[in-house]
């Protein structure tokens, strides 16, 4: 149905106040999707073609790298999750529920211990490996806040792809193939993108890359070498530090100066007149309910996703005033890593620092003239701190640059994370009965066309890239009453979906104000408009939404000339 | 990936303990699917592929009437439920759930609310309508009894679709519009079934038609005219009924008689040496709360459904022992019209019966020589019996058939159920405010697959119609390891391949037995054999999966051969 007047594609003028970001408001304005509750959303007619693609992008290019379409159910009983131990573990994103007879419930937000299982009962034999199996589903995670439209649902579709091999040389390869598979499917996309190392989070494994696609909007932080080709979410990026300094000649001595009020970094630099880089910025933290301290420079922040790896910890978070106060005997604002009974890390900046700032854990004063190593010795060192633009990279030292990106799929070696627990074995070649090494790869599906949309658009609306666009071409007619117009448009229409091209013909009784800027709001990569006065002269107008300006084509060979553009921009 | 030793095809050779309808036995023995947990399977990539063919021909099917493809979200929130009442109506099949907010929800079993509000936001004029939504999405219904695999599973696949009309006559061609493209899509699906008039149970409106595939193995039984082409779901069917008889010239006396323990139709047949048809059966149900009693012919059984929509109740059913003796003052067994203080409905075979036997409301008596109207003149004459086979056609009088159906689609003219209590109205050519009309139409995807199954099936194994067949061909070698076998086999595979022939190649080093047990048991309509011994005469073996022997045909053309043997059966 590509006729507008028998098509439903609700246009807005008014921009909803739900909406922010870009992708949100053209999502809902040209009429793509609407809201049902926080973070969920229908997708009308055009949304679902849009969505529609980006599933048979990555279904084509799952298959070409061997991977099979599964389905697996959404609704998964607690018994596997308890298995692997993730029913303990995971949070209130997840909905849980019981059954008519009580059992529990709940509904995947991922699906390793379901296709584990499957594979743990049907093959027993390296000879059925290498597997990969994936599907297309609705998933439900409960985000505490739902944002951005389809950037951050709650209700959003996932492709969903796990791999079994009978070594780890093996899932190498696996992994490997999905990430070129990924490369090509956002390639395909025509989005603008990185792939980075990232942290493994909820789903756990060794080795985890992120497909980012850099936008403004975009809620990840990552960080890129400006010379070689290493590039990682700041949660996960490594610094190349230099070597500590030589102790001085002569060190500084140790001093409590009084800093009343003084409780933040910024009032203590400006009081005592020393750089923040200079100072101890000492953070007390509850690791699995226990307290840990840690230590950055002053000018620098907490990486708490490396903390947390570090300790072996499920959750890390700040703490409270009242357990800062319980760990460190003084009100918030004056901790220091001097005589503290708590485990205390510190970043690799702080190794043979001297001449320093830091607190006392007492009230109202500072150390100046702190030496790390002198004055707090049972401080462990470890990279736990967040990188910063002009970092150097860990491989090649040349600084980094800092992009914003919207994580759109991720790709996770996880070993036998999964295999070992449940028990997911096979009979090698040699007789033995090993765990499988595994892989997962997602693709938030919904995602990957909100963020298309982030990437290209303009003040008047989307400018889709032409394999994601919902039609090929926006036909219309200036004058909707004018015999001669609706035939040519007719006949072009005829034309082009017989040559497989899909149009979305505005056959409205509109004016040709309405219809331009419907079309530009809609983001069809292609116009044409068929008006009276240049079809006496046997021509049309044909404008790409991404082009200033229309140009004149032969009304006969409009049809011939629209196909070959969009196989030549589908064909990349 | 269509080669055996690369594909996830675990067939089993014992039949699952839990399975017993033909369909649920060879979806997993021919590792189709597997059970997740009661009624909730996973689709394996040979199910998954069935599956999906039956989902295209529906979309081809819906595209090419008119509709449009959306996606609703699974997730409801309450307050749309609780504007339509169906929040307060609807049973323990629903899914409930809070969020974390503790916002109450709901997982969508069929989605009237969520597009009647998508369509009263959006849609405000005529010139808007007609229009027809539709959408493929995974339901969960919490079935109390989950059973035959996927033909009543709790997670399933189903397409739900909803027309919005401006008048009552467009309703009516919408809804023949669905009934049309619902016959086009069984067809194609090369099912053998009936479209019957049929109950509107928990959704509602005032006409429906299911859509039965006929099967033994079916839970709808349904009665169709062996003249006319009435047919309909026995709850729901019309029975001609003949004029009353005339009141006899002398009446039969009541009698009260001593019937000692003889509480069922057949004891007292037996003990009094009456015909059942000259009983009437006297039971009391529970309905919405409130006892009413239902009397039938001995021989006769009463519809509950008839009976509920005649009250107008939500759930009726059978008393308990307690409410029975409560109603009728005496032990279950001898409950008798007359005297009841409870209100009492009668079956229209009742009207004018004399000289008949029922019970006395008194333990261990009944009575003989009753008269309808004089020994229980404040009954209630209606239509509350179930059709049997035989009964005559309300339209023609010729007797009933009956047969068992697997219902597989349904179509309901909803009217302004949901429209007028929500406010989905729209602005008239007249200027008038007025609710739309709707009608909505349902099809069980994967009770589809099984279905095709029920009907098309033998002792080996499947035998799938060519439309829903995972694959076209089973292509296998019998000689894995010979040259010359396995270059034909590729030869033919490619060749195959490039038709745009979906073929399975069974590659194993497997012995020939096993191969063809597998390829029966898998059902793929036609199997090509490579052996040795024929392609020495340039030969190889084509055998339909319905036929009982193999054919030779020259090896050079086979793919040809097959190719438009394939082509003819989808052409149907």
């Amino acid at each position: 149905m590509s006729r507008w007047t028998q098509a439903f594609v609700p246009t807005l003028k008014e921009v909803p106040a739900e909406a922010q970001v870009v992708s949100h408001v053209y999502l809902l304005r040209a009429g793509y999707m609407r809201k049902v509750a926080a973070g969920i959303y229908s997708f009308l007619p055009l949304g679902w073609r849009v969505i529609k693609k980006v599933e048979d992008i990555i279904r084509e290019e799952m298959n070409r790298a061997g991977a099979q379409e599964i389905l697996m159910p959404a609704a998964v009983p607690a018994e596997l999750w308890q298995e692997s131990g993730r029913w303990q573990k995971y949070g209130p994103e997840l909905l849980r529920f019981k059954d008519r007879k009580q059992a529990d419930f709940l509904i995947g937000p991922t699906h390793e211990e379901v296709v584990v299982d499957m594979v743990r009962r049907d093959v027993k034999s390296y000879r059925q490996l290498p597997m990969n199996l994936y599907q297309v589903q609705s998933k439900f995670r409960d985000e505490a806040r739902p944002r951005a439209g389809l950037l951050r649902g709650r209700e959003f579709i996932m492709k969903d792809a796990y791999s079994f091999d009978a070594s780890e040389a093996d899932a190498r390869k696996s992994y490997q193939a999905m990430y070129d598979a990924y490369t090509r499917i956002f390639k395909r996309c025509g989005l603008s993108f990185r792939a980075v190392e990232a942290d493994t989070g909820n789903i756990g494994g060794s080795l985890s890359h992120e497909f980012q696609v850099l936008a403004q909007s975009g809620e990840d932080k990552i960080v890129s070498c400006t010379q070689c080709d290493y590039a990682a979410n700041v949660e996960q990026a490594e610094i190349k530090r230099p070597a500590p300094p030589a102790p001085p000649a002569a060190p500084a001595e140790l001093a409590k100066v009084h800093t009343p009020g003084k409780k933040g970094i910024d009032d203590v630099v400006a009081f005592l007149g020393v750089p923040a880089g200079r100072m101890v910025k000492t953070l007390v933290f509850i690791a699995d309910g226990k307290p840990v301290v840690a230590l950055v420079r002053g000018d620098r922040d907490v990486n708490e996703v490396k903390l947390r790896r570090l300790l072996g910890a499920t959750e890390v978070g700040l703490a409270s005033d009242a357990a800062v106060t319980e760990a460190t005997g003084a009100p918030v604002g004056f901790a220091g890593p001097r005589g503290l009974k708590v485990r205390t890390i510190a970043d690799l900046d702080l190794q043979g620092m001297t001449d320093a700032v830091t607190g006392t854990n007492e009230n109202d004063h500072h150390f100046t003239g702190f030496d790390m190593h002198r004055d707090a010795p049972e401080v462990e060192f470890a990279d736990i701190r967040l990188a910063v633009e002009g970092d150097p990279c860990p491989r090649c030292g040349s600084p980094f640059e800092r992009f914003a990106g919207i994580e759109v799929g991720q790709v996770f070696f996880l070993g036998t994370k999964y295999s070992e627990p449940m028990g997911c074995t096979f009979l090698g070649e040699d007789g033995q009965l090993r765990p499988m090494v595994m892989g997962c790869y997602g693709i938030g599906v919904t995602r990957v066309a909100a963020s298309a949309i982030e990437q290209n658009n303009d003040a008047d609306g989307i400018i889709w890239p032409m394999a994601l666009a919902p039609y090929h071409v926006q036909l219309l007619t200036l004058q909707a009453k004018d015999a001669d117009v609706v035939a040519a448009a007719e006949r072009i229409y005829g034309e082009l979906t017989a040559a497989g091209i899909e149009v979305l013909y505005d056959d409205r009784d509109e004016r040709p104000g309405t219809k331009f800027k419907d079309a530009d709001l809609l983001g069809i990569p292609l116009r044409l408009a068929i008006g009276k006065k240049s079809l006496a002269d046997g021509k049309v107008e044909l404008k790409p939404r991404r082009a200033k300006a229309a140009e004149l084509i032969p009304a006969g060979d409009a049809a011939g000339i629209i196909a070959a553009r969009v196989r030549a921009e589908l064909a990349g």
